[in-house]
């Protein structure tokens, strides 16, 4: 679902983040997305949907503004599938150099955007050139597939992971969030088994995986992102089980890279610390 | 997922067919998809990977070569993942004119073909011009977003169906099938609920739904094919509900079309009986 790149242009890059991002200490991530938004020229557009809160999403426009020194931040008020269909604020997407997507509940965010003018606008725009960044269920929704629920746990279960179709900025990584504090190993591995084209990427909380045009995927922030690369796969009965029966699963590659390290989405093949 | 066209060339058409196809009688999708490849020219592979059968896709050797008059009809043995990750197989994908996927269960052909040569192979065939046809599991397996399975009944529920990631020849469709006679409306609603980005196609037994490049789909066949529309959906809370809960949801828009019908996936347009 990627939208096509316009002749000129180099597609933004995207920054899914694993959730609990620090926004007063050292805030790696949020230099960065501020850095890649455009700085003190920054126009940047917050999209509150997976938030269940009524202010859900306000909390992040002081933090960008102070770190980008941009006061173009504001929130975008879409709560409702009725907010996504209202014309009015497709324009103003049309207009920001930075797009950042709340946590909250990813499924949320796919109902009520999803087949929306909104949606369109969001992957035009990053087709374009503007970098969107999600944190927890904000990072889930980014990609075509999405997780959209599941069981926690390291070893692979059938129907311990949910998918539904995301708003699709990437086709060829499915994102799992707070990952090793919430322990979805399993959920994730058993995500890739369904179809190992997709590269699983999970994202430990205060993490980000910066993906770009070229689908270089580089590693920033405190903790780690877990590549699981299901191409090696030799056998697996995944199609064979009930719910709740454990998977064999032979052949995963497992890579766990830290702040620096990165990973070819393309050729498969980890890249080393650009900072050594 | 779907690759891209080289120049020069068109998309190949796509034909998910509702299973259950009438190969011995009128045999109008037989007759359909033996014409898109070529007829007497034509050079189908039939790929049996979604079958448990050992000799699952033969049937299909008599029928095609029958109807095409081409002697070039044989079965690619793809059974496990072991297969699909021998290269040999690769070349006859490249040299196809008609892809066939047998039935069965679609989990199986993702888990197993997903990430390998093999399927690379298909999506740039079918890019370059080659017609892929797909029945019951092959025709769910064909679109980027899959229904895995579900439970049967017209009302919408939350947990009666579940998504893996498909084969990813087209992104904005999602297809079930052995519509009517397993009464699977429930899910599919409940599918295009969880983002309405994605079409629905409820095929029915023995009918086929053509797409063709322009995204403009047709009815083939003597059944029915149930268009679910959710863009239109004003309201829905599928994302506040737990397992087997109703959704509530408003305004979603059904067509139900028969041979000779047609819709256009990009405006979302019923297209009149062609030979009407």
């Amino acid at each position: 679902m990627p939208s096509p790149v316009p002749e000129g242009r180099t597609r933004g890059a995207l920054l899914p983040i694993g959730g609990a991002m620090d926004l007063h200490r050292k805030r790696l991530i949020v230099q960065r997305f501020c850095a890649l938004a455009g700085g003190a020229d920054a126009r940047i557009i917050i999209i509150p949907t997976a938030s269940e809160l009524p202010n859900g999403g306000e909390e992040y426009i002081d933090v960008f503004s102070g770190e980008s020194g941009s006061r173009q931040v504001h929130v975008l008020p879409l709560r409702s599938r009725a907010d996504a269909l209202d014309p009015d604020h497709e324009a103003e997407i049309g207009e920001a150099t930075g797009i950042f997507l709340t946590g909250g509940n990813q499924l949320k965010f796919t109902a009520m955007l999803g087949g929306t003018p909104i949606a369109t606008a969001i992957r035009r725009a990053n087709a374009r050139g503007v970098p969107v960044a999600g944190t927890s269920a904000g990072a889930s929704a980014m990609s075509a597939h999405m997780i959209a629920g599941g069981a926690k746990g390291l070893v692979p279960r059938y129907g311990m992971v949910q998918f539904a179709p995301g708003l699709g900025l990437n086709n060829r990584v499915v994102i799992d969030q707070h990952f090793g504090a919430r322990h979805r190993l399993g959920r994730l591995i058993t995500a890739v088994s369904f179809n190992p084209y997709l590269i699983g990427l999970g994202l430990d909380e205060n993490t980000a995986a910066e993906i770009d045009d070229d689908h270089l995927m580089r590693v920033v922030g405190e903790g780690s992102v877990t590549v699981v690369d299901g191409s090696t796969i030799s056998h697996s009965n995944v199609h064979q089980l009930r719910p709740g029966q454990r998977a064999t699963i032979i052949g995963v590659q497992l890579h766990v890279l830290t702040g620096g390290w990165g990973y070819d989405l393309i050729k498969r093949e980890v890249l080393a610390d650009a900072h050594s």
